[in-house]
This record gives C-alpha cells, structure tokens and sequence, in this order.
C-alpha cells in the first residue's frame, strides 16, 4: 500500500465546492473521477479543507491510498492532469507516510483575501475579489488586523451551526498588502474554524468602512458573540494558498 | 449633438470579440443593447480596436453620438453598468469634441501579452495567458525585444489577408517583465497591424526557445515574410490595457 499526498490548485468559480455531494460538480468528485480512470481502479481522496461554492485554491492538499502506483510519482501529475477539467490542475505528488493526514497532520494553512476597492467593478476581477466601492481606511484596517495575532477563542468568527467544541486556534501572521485597487489579507494559522477567514476579512471590511473601531476588535474576540463580528465576506475573494505539514 | 466617449474593459472569455455579429454575443452588441435600453433610443458604438475572441480589454475606448443625454456623464457609466453583463464594464464616459473619432484619432495604444512559462497549467491564469512548458531564455527574448522598438514596416508581422497597404508603425516601448512564473510584455505603439502584437509575442517566444536568436530580429523584419516570424500567440494572453488621445 502506497499513500500519495496531491498538491491542487483550481479555479472555483464553476464548482459547489471542494466536497462530493450529489448533482452538483464538486473538485473531489473531479479528482476522484480523473484519478479513477487512470489507476483504473476505484479511488477515493481525502480534502485538507473544505472550501466552499467560489473559492479557489492554489495549494490545496488531498491524499488517498493504492495497493501500488503503476506510473511514477513525479509524472502523476501530467498523467491526471491530461484527464481533468482545464479549471483544475494537480501541481504535486509525493509519496507520504501512511500515518500522515492532509487535515489532521496540518501544521500551517494560508488563505488570501482580495477585496477590490474601487468605485467601477473591475470584469477582470469579478470571480476573484469581494467588490467593495466605498473608499476603505486602509490605516484602520492594518490596526485591526493585529489584534488577531496569536492564541484566541474564535468563536465569534465561527459560522454557527458548526458543530466545533474547541474553538481556540492560532494565527501566526496576518498582512495586508495595498496593490493598487485591490487590498490583500494574508492570513497564516494553525488551523480555522468554519468561515473564519471569511469572518474575519468581513470584520476587516466593516472597520474600514468606520463600522467597527480597530480597538473594538479584542472585545468582539473576547465576546465570543458572531453577531459582533463583521459579516462573511462572500467566497469569490478567498484563496487556499498553502498548507504545510 | 453630443458625442460620448467610453473606457471599457471586460473579461473576453465569453465574447466571441468586440464586433458585432450574427449569432455570436460581441461586446458591441452588448453596450449597444445596454445603452439603447438605458437611454431608450437605437445607439450605435464605434469602437477603438477590434479585439478578437478571447481577448482582454482593461482600456477599450468607444464612442456614440445622441442628440441629448438625459444623466450626467459622470454617471453614466454606473447606470450603463447596472444594464450590463458581469463580464463587461463601462469604466469611464467622458464628452469629446465630434471630430475626437475613437480608432482614427488614437495616438497610442498599450497592450499587455502574458505567457505563463510554468511546467504545469495553472487553472487560475488559464484564460488570462499563454502556457508554454518548456523553460524560455529571458534574457534572450529582452535581447530580441529592443529591435522592435522605433519605426519599422511590420508587414512580416501582420496576419495575412488584410487589406492593409501601409505597414509602417511606430512602437514607443516593449517591456518585458518577469514576475514569478510570468513572462509580461508591455507595448505601446502609435497602432498595431492585425494580429502585430500577437505575432510579436509568438516571435519572442520562439526566441525564448532557441528557436529564432534575437538577432534575427531586424533581418525577419527587414523581410516582410510573416513565414519568418514566429506564431501567433494564442488571444487568451492578450490585454487591451490603454488608448490615448
């Protein structure tokens, strides 16, 4: 038995999602089914992160197990790559140890969030960005996002109906970059919790839009209350963009 | 009499190019139908370039001429906007004097050509550039670049079967930019043959392939041969980025 870690990178625009669900095209079907037909054999792989109907990844990961690989490792990538859709691609494959778990031996994921902050929408950016017209204070916003650093209860920037019980993680880093009209959130934890990174790029937002003061943000995280965060920030700007082990 | 003039940019993906057509959706057609409903007359554009399928516009100029317009031009392109598909967008509308003819009085027009010189596809860059495998010689392409520059007949880089008599133009600038895996090449010029600068990114690709050496640049020019030059780069890479006055 060979485990084999995937290294993915697609569009998510055209899919529900990351996860498998009946009638609609998800990336795990898309994998399973390009993997399937090349091996020959029926094969089932595990997610690192189930994003969401929209977003994209550029480093998602997902494994999955065979009795033996009948091509080499560093040429399955070309090999399914020629079977799958033109909106997903396979970047990497390596062979792991069988005890290794895409979501549960994660170390680090990074996301990014692009919000474009420009009066007109902008047609290149529509399935990549949160558009927001009115001028954000980007000052305000970089204020805030240091607060989110380190060892927090996160339970105000969980979606609710998750069925979570811990809900404290760790952010190690948190930047956000101004190119041009466009202000990028790059965030780097131990893990997140069910739209935390979506929740927390809405909160961004609201602060600068003047809703919520930068020195809000400690007490909103120490309330535990999600109707004190900002809202989800829509999934079309998120981006899964690396995951270590 | 006023004549309006626009600054468009859409995501040509979904548009079989800018001119109208039968049976095929063009971006003519489609801020034709978005104007003559939001000013509830028949409008007629007359667009700066016609950029074919698949090709990008950040810059596109057009203009209509009414005998009165019922909003503020200043907030036309918000109200054109909301009339419109997602994939276009109206980003500037501006009064210009009658004789201001939007191909004709062109005195630059800036494109930009992306070429995405990884060894695997990149879904999200997969309508956005041109995807060549094989390593390209940098250097060697910004060696070949600088001959384009200045005042050349560009007969061998024009596509065959223009009615085009005069070959004569004139390119102000190519840059070339390496930003992680992407190859940008940025020209300006007082205009561009049919299909120029699709040839010029073709040509320069096949420099980075050893396949023509940069100093065979001015001989290919000096010929008149489109047989000499490379080919043409696919129209997924290529950006309409600016046109000015």
């Amino acid at each position: 038995m060979v485990k084999v870690l995937l290294t993915v990178a697609y569009d998510g625009t055209g899919f529900s999602g990351w996860q498998r669900q009946r009638n609609a095209p998800s990336v795990q079907e898309e994998i399973e089914r390009a993997l399937t037909k090349l091996l020959n054999k029926d094969i089932s792989v595990i997610g690192a992160s189930r994003t969401d109907a929209g977003v994209h990844a550029a480093g998602q990961r997902c494994s999955f197990v065979t009795d033996r690989l009948a091509i080499p490792v560093d040429r399955l990538p070309y090999a399914v790559n020629s079977a799958l859709r033109s909106d997903v691609s396979v970047l990497k494959a390596e062979i792991v140890p069988p005890e290794l778990h895409p979501r549960f031996s994660a170390k680090t994921k990074t996301y990014e969030y692009v919000i474009y902050n420009g009066a007109i929408r902008d047609p290149l950016l529509r399935n990549r960005s949160w558009h927001i017209r009115t001028p954000l204070d980007t000052e305000k916003i970089s204020a805030a996002s240091s607060f989110f650093i380190g060892v927090h209860d996160f339970k105000a920037f969980c979606a609710s109906g998750s069925d979570t019980k811990n809900f404290t993680r760790t952010i190690l880093s948190l930047q956000i970059k101004i190119v041009e009209s466009q202000l990028i959130m790059r965030i780097t934890g131990d893990g997140f919790l069910y739209n935390m990174v979506r929740i927390i790029a809405g909160t961004l937002a609201h602060v600068g839009l003047g809703k919520i003061e930068p020195d809000d943000i400690p007490r909103i995280i120490n309330s535990g209350e999600r109707s004190l965060a900002g809202v989800t920030a829509p999934p079309q700007g998120l981006t899964l963009m690396e995951i270590t082990y």
